[in-house]
């Protein structure tokens, strides 16, 4: 897959997929553009100093599987981390048609228009598989994507949740040391990538529908339990009874929730994405829950466990790619896989000759 | 937690946790009693001849996290695996309350009768933290307990799922190759662990209740599509029309999924594990499962794409089994976290120093 090495601005390109439609033409053209590639101090520099071009291709060595690529990121990481973790990181999950987009683009645009910079982030796991993402069609947030105080990137594609859930916890760093207050990360509300976003944000929200018939059933459980607040999306129109009905419904099932150990009763408010309405109120929500959170020191003690958690998922996603990307163990891996295909070896024995010559080299 | 090493029977538990109440006074008998610990040999030999303490004491090696253990055990699965593989394993799931010990006993008995060797195992990584376990009150199956074509072990515990699942595929090779010709691994139907047990099984059962009002509803996505077979339990006395009416209803929905890979199409039967009916349908239905796919060769297809996540699993287990149980990794990862608690290192730079000395020691 490594082509040979040129001194080139798309060489960071190389260990992360990309679309077959980029035409060499188009390549041809960037090449004489941007003839040398910035180093790492360039790069972290210019991310200190707000800059969206340089914190995306730092974005993009993140998301490399170089090993060149890492290394340099992971100085571009260390040079952030003293002016990181001075923003509030918001996760908002729902299933897809809840509507989550057009919300992010509502609420990330009130954001801006009073003051805040907002970096919209996803984890969506399954893009690895469609090597499809969500928020990969920017078109949907077109007027975020336009502005100035705005910067959106698209779930990074990965073999794994974990993999995926390193590169957005690494990308947060960055996002914040470029000045970046308020991290929005979204993921769709199917399998276990909530869970990885909870564990990476402040204050988690869940987007519902009313009137689609499964208020109270079908919720996945741990998901109602995980959410701070819980926004009824497209109150508007023929929809805001139903919505309201929803409100109450959905309020009275939190309440079956034992307390939650930060003292916080997590609420229940609707919203339209598409009238703006209740947009406001959710950023309301997010301050009484900082300003009560910071006050009892919840939210401190949280970031410490999430920090502690970011230890353990980053030890354990470096072990797999040490070994998964060890050039003898790759060839290797793929000459065992055959030997079990032909029934030859079994996957212990199999482990154990990997492990040898892992040990080894 | 080591203790010094000792020339003791009862040394190869010092890398699993132990249940406080064993006296003082038991352990000296037991020390006079076995006064030698077998070698890797001669317990791997007594296996193979269907020695069942000598099983019992190997499973006992594979869940401890003693090095010299894992070496031990490891070596007696080397020796068995020649013998391993020919048996029909059979995952059983369900919500607590389903009745799943009920049926598996039955069930059991049933094979036993017949002429089986059957060893029921279970996966159940959330007794890792009440450090109890499914199966762990062996009086829920008194008649099958004390049968001597039968074997019961309960649960190994663990930190992560990975960990358990490892540990009871490995005992799955040890059962087989002591004779044990139908392998049934139990779990809850709560959780990631059906995915792993349906990943180790041939033969995949769901456990479900008549008239418990939520035939349809409630039960996790991806569960339904997994099974092959979805018993109605409990079909006895006031119960019969609403077991005949969910059978009706789950044949419908089982319907509404797209056809399997292997050509079968899953079956509902009803059972009552009290009266002993639908026990010998059940096997029936193995029957005729294994028929169909010995035939089409998706049998042996699924064996193998098994082996070869097997193989990735254990691979992902070691290397962080062999991290964390690194002697000076424990000590530094301890001094890392709490310099994290003091908010005096980022976890990314905690990770980098114990990766740098990881890989100079």
């Amino acid at each position: 897959m490594t082509k040979p090495k040129k001194k080139s601005a798309l060489s960071e390109k190389d260990g992360v997929s990309q679309p077959k439609s980029t035409s060499r033409d188009s390549i041809s053209k960037l090449k004489n553009k941007r003839k040398k590639q910035p180093s790492s101090e360039e790069l972290s520099d210019a991310i200190l100093k707000g800059d969206k071009v340089a914190l995306s291709r730092a974005i993009t060595l993140i998301e490399s599987i170089n090993p060149e690529h890492t290394h340099k990121a992971n100085k571009i990481i260390e040079a952030c981390l003293p002016s990181a973790n001075n923003s509030i990181r918001i996760g908002i999950t729902g299933v897809p048609g809840v509507g989550k987009s057009t919300f992010i683009e509502s609420f990330g645009s009130y954001l801006t228009s009073i003051g805040k910079k907002v970096a919209v982030l996803a984890v969506d796991p399954s893009s690895s598989i469609s090597k499809g993402s969500i928020l990969g069609d920017k078109t949907r947030m077109e007027s975020l994507v336009k502005n100035d105080n705005a910067f959106i990137r698209p779930s990074p594609s990965g073999d794994s949740l974990g993999g995926v859930a390193r590169k957005t916890r690494e990308t947060i760093t960055l996002c914040e040391a470029c000045g970046f207050d308020t991290i929005i990360i979204e993921t769709v509300g199917v399998g276990q990538s909530e869970t990885a976003v909870h564990s990476m944000v402040d204050f988690f929200l869940l987007l519902k529908l009313a009137g689609a018939g499964d208020e109270l059933q079908g919720i996945k459980r741990g998901i109602m339990e995980m959410a701070d607040a819980i926004i009824i999306n497209k109150a508007d129109g023929d929809n805001i009874n139903r919505a309201k009905q929803a409100k109450v419904d959905f309020t009275r099932a939190l309440h079956l929730y034992p307390p939650k150990e930060n003292d916080w009763t997590p609420k229940v408010i609707t919203a339209s994405a598409y009238e703006k309405t209740g947009i406001a109120a959710t950023w309301e929500l997010v301050l009484q829950y900082l300003d009560l959170t910071i006050k009892n020191r919840f939210f401190e003690h949280k970031r410490i466990q999430q920090n502690k958690q970011w230890l353990v998922q980053t030890i354990n996603e470096r072990l797999k790619s040490n070994f998964y990307n060890h050039q003898e163990i790759k060839t290797s891996l793929t000459q065992q896989l055959e030997l079990i295909e032909q029934n030859k070896i079994s996957p212990f024995a199999a482990a154990d000759y990997l492990f040898k010559l892992y040990n080894r080299t």
